[in-house]
């Protein structure tokens, strides 16, 4: 049974606040994830393709509009090539994300490539199924199931011990008695959930053999979740929406009300989904921390507002967009809101010790096994 | 080879002016082709499934963002249930149209459907490869084949006795002198060159036995093409074009310039191209009469503007869209164009008699040979 989706697209077209210009944070460890991508896929003991198989078929789910996608495929595509040594082989590319993701501007981008692989393009959520059983030899999937299918519900629910008042994310470390194990909880609760359902879907669409790439951001098993970068940042953004209500710029509900759907979760959260769905077998998981990076801390906040900005802009349209307060409409002060998050970055310390947290991303290499 | 695809969208959203509200003429012979389709797939001399077969795979090129493509796709996919009476078969419909076609609008239709079958959107050229090699199983293509691949050189070159001077379709019935010949010859070579193209593609991607259905606006092989409708009502907008650029409101060389790269063929070229061709054998190829249906001639006026408008609207503002004087850029007037379209054709005797031309479409159903 496939969850019930809420889709927060990434900003499309190529604009300055577009995901396509503000996605290179993903690029961070793609080195590493370049490398055990190739070694999952050369790997002998893989085998994901029978003798007489004359279309090897590639699915990307959670695609995006970034140009990310397309580097990660020609990777893919890369390492395919190496392993089935047979050029009477072709390739087509699956690039599945929410309906309401800019596949024409995506589309644009796939053109240069085509004469490698034929591309399609597919609408939905992957926490269902998207494609015929058996159909796919290659699943791949990067910085998308971080995204929860929804908020839970009991983060909403003012009478809940988990209501979530005055934060924006599952964990901002400035929580205490009780509350926050109540939050992670169901935010834990529903990321596992979500991930059995992805995981179910692509147990029916992935061939006997075939591969499953999974790049998540998340955290080590001895990472606590208030010391995950991602929440301190998101925490932050947080105080922001919380001066401006004060301020009367916003209603004060309606941050309380504002969740981010996204969670990190720890390798030993990730085998234990993989072990209770049962159809993949773990070839790799790693753990891979995100160096600091080069750059001046005014660089640096620039470059993470705009980050967020991309990523959390239709989000923050569609939470405040009608404010709620009878007939007045109100146009959110975006602009604003993000300039004093730049600030913010750089006046609270969190370019000074360890004050940003840490961050990693989750590799895991997963086979489809045999029925 | 594909020939190089210039892309003329249909309007899309769907608003007052978009193609998804202003397709209804495509629906005319609807429930003839519903029924030659449904013969075709049926008709047990066509097997276009081995045994051992789990997807069947149907590709729709030329889909545009109207609904009439998942009224046809929801006719086929019966036809092909009732003909493999296998539940177990699953079935995965890919939509191709050009990348700046509206596949956002396209996919938000396209949801209600997905319980039965997968969807993906293919963007590029049909004229060329878009799929691997034997990968589909029926091809279908609605009102998309009369599209040229490009206006011919010889049409827009003032030097040769092709050149298309103040008329902007290929056959008004207004010229003469040998010169409506050399167009008319340059267009059915370049009809010819893009359904060899087409033809030459699909039979790489079909499977030995698969079938191809094909409906386009054509003629009879009786019918000149200055009787045929939409080469009247194309002749028509030409004059308001020339009308406006005798008032000033455009230039006079931009609407010579002009050529709708569309062309009314004959089941006599089209079984021609299928035998250059040499992959299919014709099934069926049937030439049907369109009737002139019910209405006021007041509201018929109304509904072949608001077609045409949806239609040509976007090649109309990239013609238009700077008019070529210096830096002046000019905002084409598109509503005060199809005003005067609407009054000239109620004026003009189009409905009186037959000066409104005869209307066919062309259905072929044909089988891709073994090899």
């Amino acid at each position: 049974m496939a969850a019930t989706g809420t889709s927060y697209p990434m900003n499309g077209g190529n604009g300055l606040h577009s995901y396509t210009n503000n996605s290179k944070f993903q690029r961070g460890p793609a080195d590493a994830i370049k490398q055990m991508t190739n070694t999952a896929i050369v790997d002998n003991n893989v085998s994901f393709a029978s003798n007489n198989t004359t279309t090897i078929r590639v699915g990307d789910m959670g695609c995006s509009v970034g140009p990310n996608t397309f580097l990660s495929l020609q990777n893919i595509l890369q390492s395919l090539r190496c392993k089935m040594a047979n050029d009477s082989i072709e390739y087509q590319v699956f690039l599945n994300d929410h309906t309401s993701n800019d596949f024409n501007t995506l589309f644009a981008q796939s053109v240069p490539h085509q004469d490698s692989y034929y591309v399609a393009g597919v609408p939905g959520s992957f926490h269902g199924r998207l494609f015929p059983a058996a159909s796919l030899h290659v699943v791949h999937s990067s910085y998308a199931l971080q995204w929860l299918s929804r908020v839970p519900n009991s983060v909403l629910d003012c009478n809940s011990p988990a209501w979530n008042k005055g934060e924006i994310c599952y964990c901002s470390g400035a929580t205490g008695g009780g509350k926050e194990e109540s939050i992670v909880g169901a935010y834990k609760e529903q990321f596992g959930m979500d991930l059995g359902c992805f995981l179910n879907a692509r147990a029916s669409e992935v061939v006997g053999g075939g591969l499953m790439l999974v790049v998540i951001p998340g955290r080590s098993n001895e990472t606590s979740h208030s010391k995950v970068t991602s929440n301190v940042t998101y925490s932050l953004l947080g105080s922001c929406l919380m001066d401006m209500a004060h301020k009367g710029l916003i209603s004060e509900g309606k941050v309380d009300s504002l969740n981010i759907p996204i969670y990190f979760a720890s390798p030993e959260e990730v085998e234990a989904a993989v072990e209770a769905n049962g159809s993949f077998g773990i070839v790799t998981m790693e753990c891979i921390k995100q160096g600091r990076g080069p750059g001046t801390a005014e660089s640096k906040a620039r470059a993470i507002s705009a980050h967020i900005r991309a990523g959390m802009e239709e989000l923050l349209k569609l939470h405040f967009g009608d404010d709620g307060d009878g007939d007045r409409q109100t146009v959110f002060p975006m602009d604003e809101l993000f300039r004093s998050y730049e600030h913010k970055l750089l006046t609270c310390g969190f370019f000074q010790g360890d004050n940003s947290g840490e961050a990693f991303t989750l590799f895991a290499a997963l086979k489809r096994k045999h029925q």
